[in-house]
């Protein structure tokens, strides 16, 4: 295996990045393979990468070792954190669907708070100098009045589904451990991501995959969505992994951060500017089913701190979010018909 | 079995309680067997009861069903639960240990929220109308300024220890349950407990347990502790009992309540008291290695709102509580040494 930084003789930094195989993971690891070269990655996820979402030339994947492994298996990942002495640690394993988090609560918390509290336990007891980036989600702060939008980090925390107190529960840990501990963790308020390669299981991307049906002519010009009058900040996956190497490198011990656009789009806005973009009509049809517990009508978040202390904006217009993720399910319905009839054979 | 509800031809309420084997778990079954009579108590614990502090008339105890568990095993709880079919659940299952949270983070966090959440979630799925009065703490708060003492219920939480983060997660769950998925449950925030019976990982326990040992001459003039300048509200396990007695059948739904006596003590003047109450002199030795991480200055807390409610007040005065847990540990040093000397043969 050739290790880019052992060629020029440079000290090679190891990142560990869990959930790797995921959404953020494989836009991560795009970002990293072509903005450093300095970087010897770990993955660890339940299961391998097969990002259809980015393109990333083999040869540059030398430095990637990949760790099949369950995070709440505790004496595995001890093991894997003591072998592979991370200098940085993404925490990205999650299971981020506030959705599911309703329908299985104990799963949702157990994949998000639990493997958490593994990780940092495993580098407090092995007292390893990990930097740690606890990713944490907009969904902390709960129901936020219309005159507090758009919400910064000093608003106290009300989680309104079992996903939120999870990810509560993440951050007070995280903060435990930076103060009480002394490790050097950081923390994100992460606002809703798009882009290429979000499953269809969070909204933006299962809009855009019903508007690629309908263009197929494979779906009825109706969009079924949940409740389409909440707001939410919508940051392109891209912003995000820019905002998460900064962070890593460069963000406060035990400080949080808000990475958000700092812009709101009720649901079915975004369904007028996809009807818009490419001249579909459509109906839209509310799914009962669809409508939670409890919902948080606005979410929009302020990123001033990041700026301020970092540099961090958001860059990416919402429109080109929308017109990349359109690209993504248009290419990959296109892969699974080819297969589906047979011509890739 | 006698049930003794059915021979008076009564409608038999069960209750589940869990971690029924320890100190509070004691003290309220002998409340319920001296208060109730038509109850059927089921106790889940990992360990089988072995108080050694109440007095429960074997005959009395016809009505009380133990059932061996760990509260982490999912299925035996459902199927427990399932079987049980309980009117109330008082759930006292904890790792209530501060200092023990420092040392076992994970451990605590499991053995707090994740049981918890078990519970609740199996009376979700098995749609059990139980009555669930969910136990909290103090820690909750974290560090009050002077200013805002005592506390009150409406004070914004910020958990300082790992095992006050777990106790916010478990309410903040405890809160979406009610909300969310309209499960019947109250919570408390219970203030630091003093009465016979508790374990000397406690601080007014240990400090009782050792002026016996002094007084009986088998230890130096010379108490061990902590920090010493620390404020804690304690109150009497006699108190607390009445209070979950009347939260289990009155306590408002999804609401919280601190139960406490709203009297601040540092741990020194508890020694300065026993010292005149015994007239036996002592010198203080604060121990290094029992010093936390962070440790909150001052505890107190206002019972305004149960006692608003429903009328419950703090009735123990805390030198009665000192006099008791005085003779619990008298008797017990006295038992441990007979046993040693053969003289129990």
């Amino acid at each position: 295996m050739i290790i880019k930084g052992e060629l020029k003789g440079e000290f090679m930094k190891k990142i560990l990045i869990t959930g790797i195989s995921g959404f953020v993971g494989g836009h991560f690891v795009h970002y990293l393979t072509t903005h450093h070269n300095n970087l010897e990655i770990h993955g660890i996820s339940r299961s391998k990468p097969a990002w259809d979402f980015v393109n990333i030339p083999p040869r540059l994947l030398n430095v990637h070792h990949f760790h099949k492994a369950d995070l709440n298996d505790i004496p595995r990942i001890k093991l894997l954190i003591e072998e592979i002495q991370p200098d940085y640690i993404l925490h990205l394993a999650a299971q981020s669907s506030v959705a599911e988090s309703w329908k299985t609560p104990v799963f949702s918390f157990l994949n998000n708070t639990n493997i958490f509290l593994n990780i940092i336990d495993t580098v407090r007891l092995n007292d390893n100098a990990a930097r740690v980036l606890s990713i944490g989600s907009s969904e902390q702060y709960g129901i936020v009045p219309e005159n507090d939008l758009p919400i910064t980090e000093d608003r106290p925390q009300c989680p309104e589904n079992p996903y939120a107190v999870a990810r509560v529960a993440q951050e007070h840990l995280a903060r435990i451990y930076a103060k009480g501990y002394d490790l050097d963790i950081c923390c994100t308020r992460s606002f809703n991501h798009c882009g290429p390669g979000q499953t269809d299981r969070f909204v933006v991307s299962a809009i855009v995959k019903q508007f690629v049906k309908i263009a197929k002519g494979i779906q009825k010009p109706v969009i079924n969505i949940g409740n389409g009058a909440i707001v939410r900040d919508f940051v392109d996956v891209h912003d995000v992994v820019d905002a998460y190497n900064l962070l890593l490198t460069k963000g406060k011990k035990g400080e949080v951060y808000n990475i958000c656009s700092g812009q709101g789009r009720a649901i079915k806005d975004i369904i007028t500017v996809l009807s818009e973009m490419l001249r579909i009509r459509v109906e839209v049809h509310q799914e009962q089913s669809q409508i939670r517990p409890i919902d948080n009508p606005r979410i929009i978040g302020s990123y001033k701190k990041i700026q301020r202390d970092l540099g961090w904006e958001p860059t990416i217009p919402f429109e080109q979010s929308l017109k990349s993720i359109y690209k993504y399910w248009d290419q990959r319905l296109q892969d699974e018909s080819k297969m589906l009839s047979g011509n890739t054979l």
